[in-house]
């Protein structure tokens, strides 16, 4: 039996690793690394930052992989998902059969929490579930993005009462859920909160949170939007790349 | 200048808090405790075994006040929580008022994530805004009891490249939504889940997530939603009170 940890390490602050995650740390005989892009130098320093402080043990291995990325501006996204995800499993089964001997505990360190906007729970679970290797895998959930976020911008998720939408930005681009007052977008390369400038909305925005280059920027929508784009486009060309995510919120009842 | 500590403990399991929140209960002076209901002895106890455990210096104070509760089953929701944050605020404000004294440091607690269905944040806000204080807070996240859940079942909040919505169980009785597959639902007191049985979806249930009586049940809905209901009534009986959430996923493109 082979055991895989999908270890959630939280958005970008080795402060916002769980006792459990550190717990899970300390069990694992070998780590996969596997950035990519622009970030990757630095997102792969981080990490191995995590496990120099949290790891009493120095008997662990770090195996460094390369990461299919995904193809990008394709029409069908769905399908261009499917294809990446196929890669990464040839690439996560190669490390498991390979890096990985039997009794032995392999983690994958998940930015953010697991659960949310990434696939290596998928992954790991249609590679034990194919029957070809004999895996057992857990799941550590960490601190995403989006509650950093608010708890930087000292605000809640939700209103009173309401629900809460956490969404793509090409979804968003579809238009404001009708029934909601609050939607926290991921993966906006097109400054899609734009597009709401004329409605009374709130905005919580934030770029790297958790890191030294945080940015945060709050406000009311039409207040703020340009100085946003503006701010993010002189970010992402400073530093190679960018992560951010905001909360919109409509101004109802007050 | 008083200073607040909004923390988030997590779902339940100390293991859950983050080297944040470690480090910001060791530098709190005082302890707010505000548990409430038939859950209050089990909760109180939690939540000064965490004191317990992760405070190195035992110079800490806990002032334990009584927690006004909502009115239920009444026709204006959102009335009736207005009125009960109101109450709460008079509470957090005395307090801050005579328990907190100029240059200390008090923490409030909070279950899961304190940005998520929960009032702690809006109700110190409104009281540094009133002015009557001078007041400084800051949020700390923690892993609420939806990332608890879904991580013990092993599944994604979300499925590729879908938004996912969390909800009061009492908007989820209107209908689930058309655009999404994933529902997050709390605070379900009515089995609201049973109307969609008819649906073709997966249900992941779990009650008590994180702690010592937690249960999971997750399958295909039409042929686990009797068992979770049976198994949520004696757990609600043999307990005197129930905590639980789950997420409903249609099945869709399989």
């Amino acid at each position: 039996m082979k055991h895989i940890l999908i270890i959630g390490i939280g958005a970008g602050d080795p402060d916002y690793l769980t006792v459990q995650a550190i717990k899970a740390l300390n069990r694992a005989d070998v780590f996969f690394v596997m950035d990519k892009g622009p970030a990757k130098e630095k997102l792969v320093a981080l990490r191995k930052e995590i496990c120099r402080r949290y790891i009493e043990d120095d008997d662990y291995r770090i195996v460094e992989a390369t990461c299919p990325e995904r193809v990008r501006d394709v029409s069908d996204y769905r399908a261009s998902v499917d294809d990446l995800n196929a890669d990464k499993q040839a690439v996560f089964e190669r490390l498991i059969a390979e890096e990985l001997a039997d009794g032995e505990c392999g983690a994958f360190l998940v930015w953010g929490d697991p659960a949310l906007y990434d696939s290596t729970i998928r992954i790991v679970e249609a590679i034990a579930r194919s029957g070809r290797h004999v895996l057992d895998f857990e799941v550590i959930p960490g601190i995403s993005s989006i509650q950093a976020l608010v708890a930087k911008h000292r605000t809640t998720l939700n209103s009173i009462g309401q629900a809460l939408e956490i969404t793509p930005a090409r979804r968003l681009a579809e238009g404001f859920p009708e029934r909601l007052d609050s939607v926290l977008v991921m993966l906006d390369a097109k400054n899609t909160y734009k597009r709401f400038v004329g409605e009374d909305m709130d905005i919580f925005w934030g770029a790297y949170v958790g890191t030294p280059d945080e940015i945060l920027i709050g406000g009311r929508l039409a207040e703020v939007a340009d100085e946003i784009e503006q701010v993010r486009a002189e970010a992402r060309s400073r530093h190679g790349w960018i992560m951010d995510t905001y909360l919109l919120r409509r101004r109802v009842g007050e």
